[in-house]
């Protein structure tokens, strides 16, 4: 197997014109097909996919099909077992704290949003906590599973190191989510899914290949500066001589300390109720006898549900969110803006898009899916796909996850 | 009467040399003596206190001793309710709805987060929501009365509306602090009380006083600009012809939209689940027959408990919370960064030097004091307090609030 040099994998680089629009149930169905045939049981796998297709059809590509090969490649390798063995470790009224054995994250998530669902329609609110899982894609997926049965949803996770902390410059905070979905009477549900970080290392992948700038305090070097050249900043993040920034910035001028504030609550939340690795330890790796192996990453997650039936009418409810966000949408405007947005409006039109064109696939997610066709034995042909690049087995990447 | 004009109120302005430093239990007899002759009665007076109190010792000067005239003038104009009776309009399993019928917010913030902490016991988790309230004072000294019985705390509250959405510029959401306090084994509680603005009101004010320029990006003014004459400003707020930002700025490219979806978040969670106002219609006036009228502010607050105890052992909780902070602290700094702090100790420090050397009071709010002793015939030798003004009741400034 020869591993790709740089040149190589600039020219299967992400473009507009480079992109193929696939169709959504196809997209579905490699997806589905391909976690069942890394060893998924069926239903799991249904699971695992929907959480990535959710992703592709709201316009969130890094945690869509494009997020496939992570996966893959971490089951390759025996990092996450691909049957996912769920332990309840506390279960008491409200609350309960479940163990996922480092099966799929995605599974995991499903079954205590749910739990944390049911609970709340029986106490009025329900808190789930989750330990010795993996990444779990989207959180949205999640808060909207409440979302869609009247419910509000919230939910996070902690995640590699990424962010410095305000006055820091070492990444040691993961991008850890807050995530919320609120049901009301308008077309889409209230959605809003954020990493603390003012941007996530896909932001800066994407200003390297659209060759622009990065804003000035999106990250923070080793010398306390805001560097804007994207591609170093790529090879900085990974060399850990340069971290993400929190919501506000690097400094306190602009209130950066809450960003990191609230990246670490959800960090609390997500690994101080149980026994999940924390902070700096999310890496994945171990060093043992000077070698690095590939370790469970142990990552924690928290999902709450709050019935809102057991405060008042959900009519009621819904009818005013939705005046809520009206006002907002109907508020007075910048003079040079379009229009204000309310949380999730993006991403619906996004979906009503798709729904037509299909979803955009970059030549070199299309290079990796092909590799996993390939290694996992799928037929090629049985997906509807016009792939624009050809797949050579000489040629896979495997690096990166 | 006299009403102050504005020369006059520039010669009562702060100045580090115009501070006094009073003794705690001064400070804190004036508040409780000042909330019973406003006729709130004094189980609930020590509670109103205590809320201001807390704000004094730890520096968070504009919700401390300075806050009381506002709470004298909205309770002198019967805008709001010194006694407060709590109706209860929904209690089910692990969440309530109260009603605090026009009271202190303080009362029903202190019988709210008391609620919660009571369910999270029983069933792991309590949620409580108010309606028909007042301005609680600092969030998190609700917070604080979970934390320091080994539990996370976490509350909010909507507020006068000072942020407009991303790509707004007209002031429709509130300040709506998100706040949570969390036990560890360091000196302190983990406890970050942060406006879902990057600034509030209070820190443009602090820039007027020391003649410095605001930073670009906390304001937003009816162009689409980024003021920064703090004295103008101050006036723009006033007229709504300029508008907070939210966390993260006033566009996209620093993440705005997450500070306008969380703040809009508190505002659903603080107003959604009950009948509060919501956003352009928390501000306490009414048109009627063309005349201004001062009316109820009716604002909503929601508590959340969560008893660690129902997850974890709290020893391993607290240790490992503290093992979080204890990596943060000293995580690699900016070169001419002194310190990384973790939230919560800034205002440690603040309460111990404040033990020592007394809270300062400046000399507009003495002004406001002694007003309030003579209004309310308290007897001013009864506190200890070196006043370095001297109260003309011709000179009266009852405006603002």
């Amino acid at each position: 197997m020869i591993k790709m040099n740089n040149q190589e994998k600039n020219s299967i680089s992400h473009s507009k014109k480079e992109e193929i629009y696939a169709k959504l149930e196809e997209v579905y169905k490699l997806e589905k097909d391909s976690f069942i045939k890394m060893g998924v049981p069926e239903n799991d796998a249904k699971i695992c996919a929907d959480v990535l297709f959710e992703a592709d059809k709201r316009g969130i590509d890094s945690h869509g099909i494009e997020r496939l090969y992570m996966y893959y490649i971490r089951i390759k390798r025996h990092q996450q077992n691909p049957i996912t063995k769920i332990d309840i470790i506390r279960d008491k009224g409200a609350i309960a704290r479940l163990n996922a054995n480092n099966g799929m994250g995605q599974v995991a998530g499903h079954i205590a949003m749910d739990l944390a669902i049911k609970k709340a329609k029986q106490f009025g609110i329900g808190m789930v906590v989750v330990e010795n899982s993996n990444h779990y894609g989207i959180a949205g997926y999640y808060a909207l599973m409440a979302s869609r049965q009247n419910l509000i949803g919230i939910t996070g996770t902690n995640a590699r190191p990424s962010i410095a902390p305000t006055w820091g410059t070492e990444p040691i905070i993961g991008t850890n989510p807050l995530t919320i979905a609120i049901p009301n009477d308008m077309e889409f549900d209230w959605y809003a899914d954020h990493a603390l970080s003012i941007a996530q290392r896909g932001k800066i992948e994407l200003y390297a290949r659209q060759n622009k700038k990065v804003p000035k305090g999106l990250v923070i070097d080793i010398n306390g500066d805001n560097p804007t050249d994207a591609n170093q900043i790529l090879k900085d993040l990974l060399n850990g001589t340069a971290a993400l920034t929190p919501l506000g910035g690097s400094g306190e001028d602009l209130g950066g300390y809450k960003g990191y504030n609230y990246a670490l609550l959800v960090e609390i939340l997500s690994a101080g109720l149980n026994s999940a690795n924390y902070l700096k330890n999310c890496i994945g790796i171990e060093i043992k006898n000077g070698k690095k192996i590939d370790v469970p990453y142990n990552l924690g997650h928290f999902f709450i549900a709050i019935d809102i039936e057991s405060f008042v009418e959900i009519d009621y409810f819904k009818h005013k969110i939705g005046d809520m966000l009206r006002m907002c949408q109907n508020s007075r405007k910048q003079p040079n803006a379009e229009k204000i947005y309310v949380a999730g409006e993006k991403e619906y039109l996004i979906e009503q898009e798709r729904i037509k064109n299909g979803i955009p696939i970059p030549k070199t997610t299309q290079y990796q899916l092909l590799q996993i066709i390939h290694e996992l034995n799928l037929d090629q042909k049985s997906y509807k796909i016009n792939w624009n690049v050809k797949y050579d087995p000489l040629k896979v990447d495997s690096q990166g996850w």
